[in-house]
């Protein structure tokens, strides 16, 4: 993981945003369930939301408020412990009453505010004791990292720790910080659910530059991880940029460094979900090479990752290349099975789509590492992919099934 | 569970079959492994095989077989304990040797033996323990109901119990009997794999009339069920025809009894297929209504059956409504949330997309009996379909993640 323990050295902190967390009575636990970044005037931003139908009335207020305000964000609110989803017509009042009111108590537009929640699906919102915090709230909020250090435990639901990452590159004279903070790892929880994901930098940029550089970003990192294949209602990753740096994104080598810097943040983030999936023991790189298409081998990729068989199999560090095979075979892909190699960290364990000799007992340990890599050849092009999943444990069912009325 | 116990009652034996079983010793546990069904001649057939494209050399063999055939097969040979895929070009001789004893011992064709095999994946298979033991098998074949419950047992592999059913009609001074047989729950066992359906009748039919009935009856049975989502490499379905009971299936009004008496024997058996499901404590009866077509309909039903959350959801009697919510926006159908309502039983638990009162209790209760019914209406569309699938306990993890080198 040299991504993650680089990107997690320093705190870089960008220039323009201020923090702050509370704890507002929504979690019974009465953990910090309330969280704030506050940025400067002229901030941009670009966001990516969930795909799926069913969406939280923050995923829809926030849509409509991004492109209301033309992509200037000023605020994010984020509430735990309740998503506001499959809440009606209440559930979008709720959540548009609490942009108000942080716009009131900060001096901008509704539409400059970005709402986001998780937890519960189907209980309305106490928009009332979100309120009744938002003057702590706000009057606590500072550009530190001991605040931003809040703001990570805030936003976690079922996390079992704080999710961030950041990195820092030099243009010119001056340097561009970039700090990504997020939470979830996908939907595993009874009734909770949602990825969460800021991204802030204090480069210069249009909403436009920073949507292009966010969805390719994405693609490499968040759309290529599953821990079980869930996606959630109100999954939300917002790129904001507060142009304190100076230095601008349109400059073709700043822009180079600033999607390095970007992809590497990301991806981390990406790993720590999956690392921090509910009962998650191993974590598993999957590798899907000559393939026809990128499309292909992350279809071939989703299928393998989802696969309970092989899900179940990687828990007991089985090395069964058949159920592999098997889950290959199905994805869609139109494929020569005879061309097929598998390998399971350095060794070859499947040939032309038929066993072959390996080191059994050798491949079982390499299985057993917190982390193990496995290749999938497909010998019909030149694409490939790499995509984080995880292995299936009873622990996971255990937790997703507890349930006590 | 009507169907189930109806057609269960009575084992009605179509005329112009044998049954037989043996040890070859392949199965480790020295249990039955080898099963022989003869046909008279005459005998027409009809085969559906696995969409996988990853196939195993039965599978393979079993459609040039049909095709040089012509649609006539005279024995089914199988065997248990090793699934004879990922084999390569030995598998297939291998295969193609057995079929091959077969034919010598009865005295007919190769083409007109159709192979099986069911078990391990990527173990050659031992083809001389399978012809040192043909003389026993062929020897020992019978018509009785003594012989047919062996076969049944020769067929399992993690099977829990034997998986028939059978039917009956009167057709003018005439009866036709249908008698099916099934082993597996999709694949669920470490290196097991695969479904196996014998379908066995005296009707007298032309193969091309028995593929139409064929794919019809599985429509609506066992391509609408799931345990764990994942197809095997050997899955088959295999209608034989014997012809002995004089009756045409090319009268419309036998046609219809005998599509009726197909389906009842498929659908029974797809249900037991689920309920003997490793792990399974709770099945779930999915009704997917008002929907555009029958294919989206079956695009919902899958993506709820096969959503990680739901499944462990059920695993612990847990109404949660959201989860299923969910699964049903990411499905990929086009639909309005704003239309979606969710029934447990008969109690309506999610109304237009949003949450409605329900008594939590009884729904609990409901979903904690042996089979409970859930119904989703899209509201957009007259087609449904009845989906059957069940819970992912912490048991089913178990068993499949159980490894030792």
């Amino acid at each position: 993981m040299t991504a993650f323990a680089q990107s997690r050295n320093t705190i870089h902190l960008p220039k323009g945003f201020s923090f702050s967390a509370a704890t507002a009575g929504i979690k019974a636990s009465g953990r910090l369930d309330l969280a704030l970044i506050e940025a400067v005037s002229g901030t941009t931003a670009a966001a990516l939301f969930t795909r799926n139908l069913v969406v939280a009335a923050p995923v829809e207020v926030g849509r409509v408020n991004l492109a209301k305000g033309k992509g200037r964000v000023r605020a994010i609110i984020v509430n735990s412990g309740n998503a506001n989803c499959a809440t009606g017509k209440a559930g979008l009042k709720a959540c548009r009453q609490v942009c108000q009111e942080v716009a009131g108590e900060l001096g901008i537009r509704p539409e400059e505010v970005f709402p986001s929640s998780t937890g519960i699906i189907g209980v309305p919102l106490p928009a009332e004791k979100i309120v009744a915090k938002l003057p702590e709230l706000i009057g606590n909020r500072e550009p530190t990292p001991v605040m931003f250090d809040r703001f990570t435990q805030a936003i976690m639901t079922t996390d079992t720790h704080q999710k961030w990452a950041s990195s820092q590159f030099r243009a010119g004279f001056s340097e561009v910080s970039l700090l990504g903070v997020a939470k979830g790892s996908g939907m595993i929880h009874p009734q909770l659910a949602t990825m969460l994901v800021y991204l802030l930098t204090d480069v210069a940029a249009t909403p436009a530059e920073l949507k292009r550089l966010l969805s390719d970003a994405c693609d490499q990192s968040f759309n290529c991880i599953s821990v079980d294949g869930d996606s959630s209602t109100n999954d939300t990753v917002l790129l904001m940029a507060s142009g304190q740096s100076g230095i601008r994104l349109r400059d073709a080598a700043v822009r180079e460094k600033f999607a390095t810097a970007l992809s590497t943040v990301c991806q981390s983030l990406a790993e720590q979900i999956v690392s921090d999936g509910e009962g998650v023991q191993h974590v598993i790189r999957l590798s899907i090479e000559q393939v026809g298409t990128r499309q292909e081998a992350l279809q071939v990729a989703r299928t393998i990752a989802h696969s309970l068989l092989v899900k179940t199999a990687w828990a007991g560090a089985d090395p069964n290349w058949g159920r592999i095979l098997a889950a290959v075979g199905r994805s869609g892909v139109v494929l020569d099975p005879k061309r097929i190699d598998i390998y399971i960290a350095n060794q070859m364990v499947c040939k032309g789509g038929a066993g072959c000799n390996f080191d059994e007992a050798r491949a079982h340990q390499d299985l057993a590492q917190p982390s193990c890599k496995v290749r999938v050849r497909l010998g019909r092009g030149r694409s490939r992919v790499e995509f984080i999943t995880s292995d299936l444990t009873a622990e996971y069912v255990q937790i997703n099934a507890d349930y006590s009325t």
